[in-house]
């Protein structure tokens, strides 16, 4: 099944908005063997919407909108296409009244401008939003089918996974567009290319594309056009062989993240966590904590900026003073500090340059070193990260879960230790 | 000046590429007075690129695709428009020796492949690509003109800012769209819309659109196709006449960033600052450290994630048994511990339900209690956010970063205070 998708916005067009609406759509819609062949994107203007709809609905007779169903002036979808099938728009108490005990049950009130999100085209399907105040609306005619939904992305991928997919997954034949990714960390991408380059003629009729962000490379295996079962299977091999030969540079196969990973090591092996943080400023505790059950392995971090911070933790001035705060002494002591002060058994500490002041030759931007402590001792690394204070961070946040990842597989106790 | 914008991909349409392009398009256009009116992503299909060009063409006579100018067999942009407009592709000599000399000079050889990037549809302007191997390319015909950009982003900036801007700028007359930013936090776009709602007619030629983001809602104005120096005037005197209007839930009119500000207020009161997290984990104080020159304002924070850690810092093991993890007293205590043992002038404790998990009837998901402490004493505040455990986390980090920014305002030693 083929359609097209409009997304509505003056601010899109204006490149103050990233289209991320657009990524997530063709994603989801792909994988239920929706095909996307074309997308506009058209400013908050009636006669534009109204033009790129039409288009859209002559070229496959089924459009997907996004955006502009908000209550302010210059949401202006509902009326257009509405205009568009001929149909008069009606108010629905049934959704106003729901909206109302909604907000009134978080004891809010709701605004009488958003009045409007209860208008309806006639006949139209009424897709429910609990996530925000405009409801989906799907209007069929002579036309062809158009789905309205709202641009906020949390509210769009909601409907689209509860509405919009199981009602279209019935028209899509069986066939699907799957992925699987692999994704790796502490490897460049030219060492990985080279690294797998003996599997990939024995990768087809999968594709494999290497994405590389901030955290590593992502390597993702596509399956075009198959039967569900046989491109899970074919995934499924490949991620395998792909990991087999990686080893540990792969901390996952599927979406999962490391922090995620690293929460599972330690929770098996009954290892707790405490992390003790300088340039990275709170993130790895961020990453950490943004896995919902952390708190069963993770006790807690400290940000320690200041040198007065570090040294209440534990770092003894003479350490700071011999060494300076950048330091494989200091990165050693702040781990094996915070290990003991929380009576955690699994630790890091990290301390470093994330510019983009503070550097020197001796001592460049990117800078940072690595403490890992356990039971056994504590282990230090050293590694100069590329890029602005973002990517360094970013980067050095990532290489702190690697290691204590690393370090609690091979504590040897859980499952998944060899 | 008007145009349209065609992105051509598969990759685009499946959505394993966010389509940044676009944006910084937008961007670098508008910024120039030229405005993108229609925005289109299209397979790497002959024919749905040339359809997509010929509409984009009737409407406003100047497409600028980007993608499909690569070597490898997918890559049929330069096919397509070339045929459209009934052009020759001809092969420049020239154009070829020039990339092999370069690649001669960094070592590498070029693949025999690339030599369909030296074609070029007869009478069309080269535009000198030196970050990559496809050169842009510019065709002038009865139906308009094209400019043929390659995907990859650095290589599509560096040619618009160099090769496409100066050219377009020279039609533009001198005139831009600008715009500006009014950030506010604390209060729901429903309930802005009313407080604003008697200046909005005051706005024009400017226009209002409403941003609503996890950290509050965008305000963006912007002035269309006027000179410089009138669109800055008009965009400055908005600005002023809504932050009067909105007071303190204006925290920056530009791209400001709420720690920066926070930061600044601290910097000019020589507040120090100091942190203590449970349900926010670390992203309080990755919010503050992420802003350059933290260092001189921020002394350090505490995820206090168990309940040990907490008691550590000194919150009182009566209080937490009294009053529970997540309660006015133990976020009022945070505050105070950190505060007293960092030796901080200006501190926030934060505890809350971040969910999934953990909520109940009298404290559900989303529940954070704050407490913020200075020389004044302890100040606390009770709010349920919406969303997901990320937009909780998120939503409650904005909120402690607004409480702490008002609370270093009214502390009234420093030049922006009343």
């Amino acid at each position: 099944m083929d359609l097209e998708v409009v997304t509505i916005g003056t601010e899109l067009l204006l490149g103050f908005l990233v289209d991320t609406n657009a990524a997530w759509l063709g994603q989801a819609l792909s994988e239920s063997g929706i095909r996307v062949t074309r997308r506009t994107s058209v400013p908050d203007d009636r006669a534009a919407i109204a033009e790129a709809v039409a288009l859209g609905l002559r070229r496959t007779r089924f459009v997907i909108t996004s955006g502009g169903l908000g209550p302010t002036s210059d949401d202006v979808t509902r009326e257009a296409v509405a205009a568009l099938f001929g149909l008069p728009l009606e108010f629905q108490p049934a959704i106003w009244e729901e909206l109302q005990a909604r907000f009134a049950r978080i004891g809010r009130a709701l605004a009488d401008r958003n009045r409007c999100q209860a208008e309806v085209p006639r006949g139209a399907v009424v897709l429910p939003n609990p996530r925000g105040t405009a409801p989906g609306l799907w209007v069929s005619g002579e036309a062809g089918e158009v789905v309205m939904l709202p641009g906020v992305p949390r509210e769009l991928s909601g409907l689209v996974t509860e509405e919009v997919v199981p009602r279209l997954r019935a028209r899509s034949g069986g066939r699907v567009v799957r992925s699987r990714v692999v994704r790796t960390t502490g490897i460049p991408e030219s060492r990985l290319a080279e690294r797998i380059a003996h599997l990939e003629p024995t990768l087809p009729p999968l594709t494999v594309a290497y994405l590389p962000i901030l955290e590593g490379v992502d390597l993702r295996l596509t399956a075009w056009d198959l039967p569900p079962d046989n491109a899970d299977r074919l995934l499924l091999d490949a991620a395998e062989k792909l990991q087999e030969v990686l080893g540990e540079h792969v901390y996952a196969t599927g979406e999962g993240d490391l922090a995620a990973q690293l929460l599972d090591a330690c929770r098996s092996r009954r290892l707790r966590l405490a992390v003790a943080e300088s340039c990275t400023g709170g993130l790895i505790a961020a990453r950490i904590t943004a896995i919902p059950g952390s708190s069963d392995v993770f006790v807690g971090g400290m940000v320690t900026y200041a040198d007065q911070v570090k040294e209440a933790l534990g770092v003894p001035a003479r350490i700071l003073e011999a060494h300076g705060a950048v330091s494989e002494e200091t990165a050693a002591a702040l781990a094996a500090a915070v290990r003991t002060r929380y009576r955690a058994d699994l630790a890091v500490g990290v301390t470093g340059i994330a510019g983009p002041g503070g550097g020197s030759t001796e001592k460049p931007i990117g800078l940072v070193w690595f403490g890992v402590a356990d039971g056994r001792g504590v282990e230090t690394r050293r590694h100069v990260f590329p890029g602005s204070r973002h990517e360094v961070r970013a980067r050095a946040t990532q290489f702190a879960l690697w290691s204590l990842w690393r370090r609690a597989l091979s504590s040897g106790s859980g499952p998944g230790s060899q």
